[in-house]
């Protein structure tokens, strides 16, 4: 499939557009539902014929696609910027912590200026990966300034290049609990998001891979959708992925992209890093993009690699190889668009059979 | 990935057991929920050391896992049997529906003698796929013998081969109505279950497909899950299978294995059929079998072919191209077990923050 549609990593110099219009931010809000949500419809109701639109089955209506996402689905948002270059920064990741901000900060220069207005890091970007390391490598976030220097380098950079950072993920602490967390800046350096992974690193493959990473880590509580000058964007770490029900609640929010850092490994990289990116896409009808760490084969956890760009008709944009890269691509939510009319997925839904529940905006 | 972990179809000659135990076949039932199962848990509940599996990770009770599937999900099935082998017959179609019916009895024939105890015929399998042959090609199943004699030829055949018989779909006249049907029968000849096509195939890729099946075609109002002497098996139809809640419905009703007969096309199949089946399958964890017909390039609409049997990894276990062809593969229903012992994910999933709800099963 990457021969027929697929589009190696390639650095290709572009000129990077200094000023960009900035349309207002907007908060993902929650609307207040009425609670009767999980009746089940009468199933001899009367087909009515859909005059709202064209695209939509004659028959569908009282299927209740609306009823399929609790709350119903919210529409995408409105942006002025639609068409954008996003730069996903496959980065080396040594036991050097202040090497790895620095060498962060070089990527992130470069990727913006080869036009990147969104700029992605991968998970645990300053710190190796294993339970020993996260207690010795965990900033605090939200202190800020010298308790967080990673933190604090994505602020400064975020604003000085006028980009949307996401910036990967680093081990946090927060009182006497650490965690896996992606912060997202804005291009003002404000702190616009703070996801911490809520689905722990939990596996037993024996003879291949097992981790624990509720050894040392606690889940986060929350999805996170943020409004950003290039769209609504879910974000999700690594083992995130593998929850198809947060894919489907973060495009039910009018996400247009889903962001994964992640590191898979050898064993399920190969099997199914690619593979859960692209079903993700194409059930969503969204862009997903990922990012993990180069391949370190001295490392006690050795990352897949393949960081990639997924379009919405769930093919491969822009993928790289498992050594360091930066891959500059084109985001085009048109695409999304385009997509959802083709396969009018979220109109043919049957609400009468099936209902996902988004537990967090039922408020 | 097909190279790694595929294998092409090869129609070795597997000796037929004869005698096989038949274990008592069941029905899903519905058992009553209570209602509030929307309440959002409390989020600063204390965690609590889980002491009923090791597996668990010790975060995982204060997400509650069990809500993520309402009503929760039901275990899978303790059957006699939990390894054999399927037949996958991927047959040519003609407009001569004399000649469909009697070339799909050879071919079921062919698929038992090397061994199947399972049998999946293919979408539309006795007639041309249109709208226009759809009302013309229609039988009454309910009314039966001259009536239908296509499902007249898999009661027969499945009783006589003693076998368990997925059978593809025909056009079902209903009263004024039209479906696109599977029929299910068991080794004793009767009709097991009826799968109707509940997401109809309405979609419109200008310049390449626009097919609207609701033209002529009604929608099923139910998801099929049939208790088989070779497990339970969830069936889909085609486009069924875009909609990943139907998976995840099934898979928590018990089901190991889901069958989708299906005629992708040329458009969607290269893009999507191994994408869809695969994702299917690795989210959640169990076995997927697809059965398309053989190409036919003088046909108004082309079938991709590719029937494929995968596994619970995700896995490409048998495949084929897009002639005619008889897949003979075998379902290893330990293979579940095994890998939601590696990922637990039914038990690592987020009650407290997405619930998909089972409306049917709400009663």
């Amino acid at each position: 499939m990457r021969g027929v549609l697929g589009l190696s990593s390639s650095l290709t110099t572009l000129t990077r557009k200094s000023s960009v219009a900035q349309p207002t931010v907007r908060t993902v809000t929650s609307p207040l539902l009425h609670r009767r949500f999980y009746r089940t419809p009468t199933q001899t109701t009367t087909r009515t014929t859909v005059t709202s639109s064209a695209s939509i089955s004659s028959m569908a209506a009282s299927f209740y696609p609306e009823k399929a996402r609790v709350p119903p689905a919210l529409p995408a948002p409105t942006t002025l910027i639609t068409k954008f270059k996003i730069g996903i920064c496959q980065l080396s990741v040594t036991a050097d912590k202040e090497r790895n901000i620095q060498h962060a900060r070089t990527a992130i220069e470069e990727a913006a200026e080869k036009g990147a207005k969104l700029v992605l890091l991968p998970e645990i970007w300053n710190s190796a990966y294993s339970n020993d390391s996260f207690p010795v490598y965990a900033e605090d976030i939200d202190a800020g300034f010298d308790a967080s220097p990673s933190t604090a380098m994505l602020s400064e950079i975020a604003c000085r290049l006028n980009i949307t950072l996401i910036g990967g993920s680093i081990p946090e602490r927060c009182g006497d609990k650490l965690y896996n967390t992606c912060c997202v800046y804005g291009p003002d350096g404000k702190l616009k998001a703070k996801h911490r992974k809520i689905h722990l690193f939990d596996i037993d493959i024996p003879g291949k891979i097992t981790f624990k990473e509720s050894n040392t880590l606690t889940a986060g509580e929350t999805p996170t959708v943020v409004d950003t000058e290039v769209g609504r964007i879910g974000i999700g770490i690594c083992y995130d992925i593998r929850f198809q029900e947060l894919a489907m609640l973060y495009s039910a929010r009018g996400a247009q992209l889903i962001c994964y850092p992640g590191a898979f490994n050898m064993t399920t990289g190969p099997l199914h890093w690619e593979l859960l990116q692209r079903a993700r896409a194409v059930d969503n009808q969204l862009y997903v993009a990922t990012c993990s760490p180069a391949r370190d084969v001295a490392a006690g956890y050795i990352a897949w690699g393949h960081s990639t760009l997924i379009g919405p008709f769930g093919e491969v944009v822009a993928t790289t190889e498992h050594d360091e890269a930066i891959i500059i691509s084109e985001i085009d939510y048109s695409q999304v668009d385009l997509r959802r009319t083709n396969l009018p997925l979220e109109k043919q839904r049957r609400g009468d059979l099936y209902q996902l529940v988004d537990v967090g905006r039922l408020g």
